[in-house]
């Protein structure tokens, strides 16, 4: 099997050099929190997969409604005003959902997709669109952040400001702009108030917005916690103060809403968390778990209005994918929906995830090289430091970090190495219990043990 | 039901305007090659979804796939040479299927998303990293053709060479360029025989090719036969004749695959078909026969080269997607090869399929709004003309075709009227029968009388 890998996949995001020399890592089969790799080998799951298998592994409802909905109806599209069932009750749910944030109620339609990359193209796209029905065609762009992470196709991936995914690949510059990265722990200047540094995350995009021409800037795209930049907590005000100026300038804000939504940060949405008034929502991962992929694009009243009164002179809106609103995935989303709702998993993301954040701080926060734990819900980054008194970092090309997860591996704990900065995510699945954060924190204390002395050299080297 | 539909979703490729007012049609299940809809109305299905259920709805055999599946591992990733066996052993397989080819044998790696339109994102992403790799970083250029559909991400609706899909959507210039459709019925010359049309053709992808310069040009993408351009089947040689030229210049032949993958036209592969010797292939569709989103990027030999190569420099490959093989996907997948095989649908689809265009032709070949009728396996297009003697089509603006259509689906048929010219397609699941096709040729038929005066009055005005 291993042979077979080797020779006939193309892995994602993975060095081919390394790989035919390592050779794959297996899995095997999963339940509840657990995973199993092809040696036999038990795992505890704080990754969530992609940080998406919101309600665990192999839950047997979900396999029952896939079953039904491919004996019902296992496919038809949405195109040319055909429609059904599931993804009318889906599209609904989701606004309902939305709805319960007070910020959040003027979402008015739900434009399916299959990833959270799909849906950031469509978000992109749309601002386009929306732009040139309005009669202002040039007020297209888009500023994104550093560390943000918006997906890989070729437009999502201009959005994503993390520089490793655009070396070697020559993404076509496309009108979009990157503002700065809000992480006080790590960007903030030597005795910068929380205060004073939110002032200069708004001053810069201010700075962008005046430099470009705010008639030249349709949209400003933002995770509510960035995920993959390193589970990035912003300064206190910040989205209100960001939400002030996108108003003033007429500009669109677009929520990622991937990894956030769903009852990941201990809430339905981000947009709850810190009452964003998004025009778009881009939803995937926890819309399903992860069972089938689903994307969705929530768009505003006054995105819609628009795209409406176009509508008789523009005809059809030509964009869409085959699998734009899938029967089996809407039954999926249904069932999943169903899961989190009657077993509380997002109260539960509210209590067990603080509980997993103090257990950790409480057993590392005073090692030498780990600088901030830091999380919302059950979405929690460690930081590592070279030397944690002068918050020193490691070198980017050191990759401490990853060292460290590798470790967790071999004393049975699944996290996440992220490739912005030198952080370890946790994101498991939101039905963990405290007893499993327990165990969580200390094969991690044990993993961290094991790679204290490499680190201690990498920090000296 | 329809009231949830029009005031929650946003459907891909509908008028909103046509929607608000005609309402959704709402599809309530399907078995086989039959329809249902909300009204309880059953309707023989020869558009088999978007091109894409190749083995007919409703298997039990996929249910129960799934359903393990999911019990067995509902999701693992292939980040960072994570792997499981369902994705390795589709890799595995796909090679296989496309080896029986003997002219790609070449063909060495699997690179897996859930769209074809992701697909070929990836594809357009992995010529310019090519490139960049080979340090040749300008020859990245793409030529597509007109009329060719390769899907609606930003970057693969610059590749789709059909207008109506960039109108009003700024899509960003990245060096796309579209040489001449092939499609001697419409675009051959008064009296210009098949030879002398195919010598225009390639004379013009020659003067682009000079033109742009042959270093700049890095790619060339078609479809074996076009489907969304209107089942556009290219004159004799013409392939041939375009490997040599993108030979000579060292440019990479992507076959884009979507639709004529998996049996579609008689053969397992369009490559097969016309001896193509890709190097990416582009597939989806009858990959999963819909049940679940799939999509993949076959790769050469000498673009692997290039990348495994420049790996130990470059790193990880930093491209992918969270469902970039997805385990439940693979083994449905696996599911419906299994069908496809011991059924022997590919057999079916050689023999049914001229079944159903002769008797297309027999009785429709005189109606004087009918033009040409062509096809290969179960991938036929009947092109529709105001005045057939004078190969006179249609103004676009009249959708002559979809009137037709729209009497079909009345009639009890569902076929599907395409955007680029007036052309109405047939693409049933590959387990139609005979018995089938009498039924579906006589619905089509009667649709066609039906819609006859208005058809006349269309071409007189």
């Amino acid at each position: 099997m291993e042979e077979m890998d080797r020779n006939s996949l193309f892995h994602p995001l993975t060095s081919i050099a390394a790989h035919q020399q390592g050779g794959p890592k297996i899995m095997a089969g999963a339940k509840g929190v657990r995973l199993r790799d092809h040696a036999g080998r038990e795992m505890l799951d704080c990754s969530g997969g992609l940080w998406c298998v919101n309600i665990g592994y192999g839950r047997p409802e979900i396999a029952e409604a896939a079953s039904k909905a491919i004996l019902d109806l296992n496919y038809w599209h949405l195109f040319g005003s055909s429609s059904h069932e599931a993804s009318i009750r889906l599209a609904d749910r989701v606004l309902n959902l939305m709805h319960e944030h007070a910020d959040a109620r003027h979402l008015r339609r739900v434009f399916f997709g299959t990833s959270g990359s799909d849906a950031n193209d469509t978000n992109y796209k749309l601002v386009r669109y929306y732009a040139n029905l309005r009669g202002t065609p040039e007020k297209r762009k888009i500023i994104s952040r550093k560390g943000g992470y918006h997906g890989l196709t070729a437009a999502a991936a201009t959005l994503t400001g993390i520089e490793s995914y655009h070396t070697a690949w020559s993404l076509p510059s496309t009108d979009v702009v990157h503002a700065e990265c809000p992480h006080l722990y790590r960007f903030g200047l030597d005795g910068e108030s929380e205060a004073a540094y939110c002032d200069r995350l708004i001053a810069d995009l201010e700075a962008i917005i005046e430099r470009e021409g705010p008639d030249t800037v349709g949209a400003f795209i933002a995770e509510p916690i960035m995920g993959t930049g390193g589970v990035l907590i912003p300064p206190a005000g910040y989205f209100e103060r960001v939400q002030a100026v996108l108003d003033k300038h007429d500009i669109l804000m677009i929520a990622d809403e991937v990894i956030t939504g769903f009852g990941r940060t201990g809430q339905w949405f981000g947009t709850g968390l810190f009452g964003l008034k998004p025009d778009m929502v881009t939803l995937a991962k926890g819309i399903t778990s992860a069972y089938f992929p689903v994307s969705a694009s929530v768009i505003s009243e006054r995105v819609w209005k628009v795209l409406e009164a176009a509508s008789p002179e523009h005809g059809p809106v030509m964009h869409g994918f085959t699998y734009s609103g899938h029967p089996v995935g809407a039954a999926i989303a249904m069932a999943n929906l169903d899961i989190i709702e009657n077993e509380g998993m997002v109260g539960n993301a509210a209590e067990v995830g603080p509980y997993l954040l103090e257990g950790l701080k409480a057993r590392l926060g005073d090692h030498p090289h780990v600088g901030e734990i830091r999380g919302r819900g059950l979405m929690i980054g460690v930081e590592f430091m070279a030397d944690r008194a002068k918050r020193k970092p490691f070198a980017a090309a050191q990759n401490a970090h990853r060292l460290v997860a590798a470790h967790a591996v071999e004393h049975g704990l699944m996290v996440r190495a992220l490739p912005y900065l030198e952080v370890i995510s946790f994101s498991p699945p939101l039905c963990i219990t405290k007893a499993d954060c327990d165990e969580a924190v200390d094969r991690f204390a044990r993993a961290l043990e094991t790679s204290t002395p490499e680190l201690r050299r990498l920090a000296a080297g």
